[in-house]
């Protein structure tokens, strides 16, 4: 059928576009490829294999990201991501009765925004690889630190967020994910295994130094290296160069082009 | 029509999609990821606007890229990128007779090679910005002391590249862009204007350092902006947090979903 042929033209093509991996998330994703970022080091090492989408918004909780959903994530796309990264809780757990309050929301309700982001995503693809990133620590006194330097005698007298709110946060993600049989990573518990972590990871007491962002990265690829999305696995999308014979470079690539 | 159902939200899926910019080159594109990198630099500038989409192929000349273009901009794409950057030369300008001649294309092949690139992105979309960028100049120095480091006594004894003929490659790829009415980066001049390019810019005479990585980036938003490709007047896709009412979120989206 003729109408069909732009149809299926089109259907073909997106079928042969390689794989993407969206990281979703708050202003810790929106930043990812500022200067060592880990989504500017996840492009790097998946070159040639797969395409890395940032999709970050900073200053967003759980509740305002439901709204970005079907935009992001429309049910029926014929090539939906490979894989998700979901970012989000340091926002959530703002404090009460602080001066970033407007952004709170509540525990439970963090834990039920992030189960329906994870069903959305699940029923937009069922293979899609879903991994929960639970929200990093935070240190209080680098974020009075910071806010001092920004508004002086203005500044908050109190932290907004603090590092044991926070771990509540972390723990209901992670939790999420056993509950729900993915993957996850703990933040929060893992850069505190280090000596120094409120200097040495993050740059004022909440978003992430490039050492900081190295940890990301690392933590990421070891889960998908451990699911089914190990770069190193992965083949190249042409010959490399090295294949390429000088005198007969046809050869190469009518045996490679994905 | 039902059979056209799937058709149209397909089309309207990909059409919702944000512009694409798609980097196209050797490896010096294909490094544009790692710590200091401009295609990094340019996906952060771009967030929330515009994917920044990596094809970078370590090692490729001009005549080897050409194999390329039918599956990287397949002809009759509903959403071609909205822009693409051309950067070859580097490989192409090997010297005939030195380590790396299976590399080498004369640089009126070269032209040539850079002009069906062009011609076949302007039939993939004629609206698309295409922007070709002239190789760096090339620290002799540099890339003998590179070898000797790799390969010691078994290095080259002369330069597989010299700086004299890789200024012949960029002068014919921006003669080439005046020709064909496009924009182009003579990046071979640009660099040379700074006292010290060399250990500034190239870290093994070749490839860009993070400074060197800067001056590429630096152009290519200016080219960018100088076009109508300007991520300062490109609008957000969702709200910024600080337009979100907390008590009453759904107005800020229901005014502002790209």
């Amino acid at each position: 059928m003729i109408e069909n042929k732009p149809f299926q033209t089109i259907v073909t093509h997106l079928l042969k576009m390689r794989p993407q991996i969206l990281l979703f998330g708050d202003s810790i994703t929106e930043q990812s490829f500022r200067t060592g970022g880990w989504g500017a080091s996840l492009a790097d090492t998946y070159s040639r294999k797969a395409d890395v989408l940032v999709r970050g918004y900073g200053g967003y909780n759980t509740r305002w990201a439901l709204f970005l959903l079907q935009h992001l994530f429309p049910l029926g796309a014929v090539k939906p991501p490979a894989a998700t990264t979901i970012f989000f809780g340091a926002n959530d757990a703002a404090l009460l009765g602080r001066t970033s309050e407007r952004q709170h929301v509540p525990v439970e309700e963090y834990k039920e925004n992030i189960r329906r982001i994870v069903n959305h995503l699940k029923e937009c693809s069922s293979t899609m690889l879903v991994v929960l990133i639970a929200p990093p620590p935070v240190d209080e006194e680098g974020r009075m630190k910071f806010a001092r330097s920004m508004y002086g005698d203005k500044a908050m007298k109190l932290p907004e967020r603090t590092n044991e709110m926070a771990g509540v946060y972390a723990n209901q993600c992670v939790e999420l994910a056993k509950e729900m049989g993915i993957r996850s990573i703990n933040l929060w518990s893992k850069m505190q295994e280090t000596e120094g972590w409120g200097k040495k990871y993050l740059s004022d007491g909440l978003h992430l130094t490039p050492e900081g962002n190295g940890v990301v990265f690392q933590e990421v690829i070891r889960v998908f290296n451990e699911a089914w999305l190990s770069a190193a696995e992965m083949p190249y999308d042409f010959p490399h160069h090295s294949e390429i014979d000088g005198k007969n470079p046809e050869k190469a690539f009518q045996q490679k082009c994905l």
